[in-house]
């Protein structure tokens, strides 16, 4: 029996969702957006600051990036990127000490791997089915829905890689790694859950 | 409902077991140690050439290895390695087209890539777990149980590489990648065999 579930995934793959029935199956909360809310509450940081700079390195066309590159937004010898690292793991660390939950994202594998009591499991699924998830979830953009797929999951790897030192996406790091578009969102949740109960 | 299963698999993750495990629950043929006598029997090849050559980079140290290098045992155009690589991947192409069945390395995953009927899978795990895992199956060696796992491992992936342009264990290129380490070697053929019947 397992007391934390960890869910990665790839951008459009449907691991949210996933996540939320792995919750909903166990009686457990799921921390997605709950953690960004509970980030901003501790750190006072904007919602969508966190959104935006939580799990992707940041875009070279932002404001922000260009103030980070020449140290006009550090706060002491911290960027407000590693204050918000920080914040983020001490979170992590506490509600896994705290309750059973499953946590979406967020490096929640690397800062939990020292535990045995968590379940870590990584989402993916081919480029068409997250394609046509995106657009069918977040609507259509100026951007080609592959080109979204690759800018996304491009910023979360060299986010998880700046912070963790690890490669994102590497099987070894997962006790089970699922492709979505072949089993099911549905039938991915259910595996899950399935092993973290036994 | 899926009608193959391909096991790959880390060196000592136990994934052969797994495989005749899945067979067993499915009521289907484990092409495994089965596959090398098929092999033997189209190609004329020696089972231990077979056993050695036919998923792992030839050794440096090999006899093989250097009348190979030095074009001493090409029939025609093609290696004793190609000859090899090519009964093997028309009798895989031929199995799966006949019969429902489960296959064992040897590059099912690539050969089979094309068929919505087949689930892909990969067996890891921790490399503390299989390096007691093959002292208890195989014995002890001269060589270090870690560097064996190194070796054979190291092999598998130069072999996979070059004979299917792909990376050795990759998580896109599988259905479901189980650490046998962490979620047990039967739980593991379980949940496979459990996906493949829906």
């Amino acid at each position: 029996m397992k007391r934390i579930v960890t869910i990665s995934r790839e951008f459009g793959s449907g691991g949210r969702t996933v996540g939320k029935l792995v919750a909903q199956k166990l009686g457990w909360p799921c921390y997605d957006k709950e953690l960004v809310f509970k980030i901003a509450e501790r750190s006072g940081f904007d919602i969508s600051f966190i959104q935006e700079n939580g799990e992707y390195a940041f875009s070279r066309n932002s404001f922000l990036f260009d103030l980070s590159a020449h140290g006009g937004v550090s706060t002491g010898t911290l960027s407000l990127y590693d204050q918000l690292y920080i914040v983020q793991h001490n979170i992590i660390t506490e509600l896994a000490e705290k309750e059973c939950c499953v946590i979406v994202g967020r490096c929640a594998d690397y800062i939990l791997k020292d535990r045995d009591d968590c379940l870590h499991t990584f989402i993916h699924a081919a480029p068409a089915f997250r394609a046509e998830r995106i657009v069918s979830q977040y609507g259509e953009r100026t951007d080609a829905p592959e080109k979204r797929l690759k800018d996304k999951d491009g910023r979360r790897k060299t986010y998880y890689k700046h912070y963790t030192g690890r490669a994102w996406g590497q099987m070894q790091n997962y006790h089970i790694c699922l492709d979505s578009g072949a089993i099911g969102v549905e039938e991915c949740a259910e595996l899950i859950a399935g092993v973290a109960k036994r």
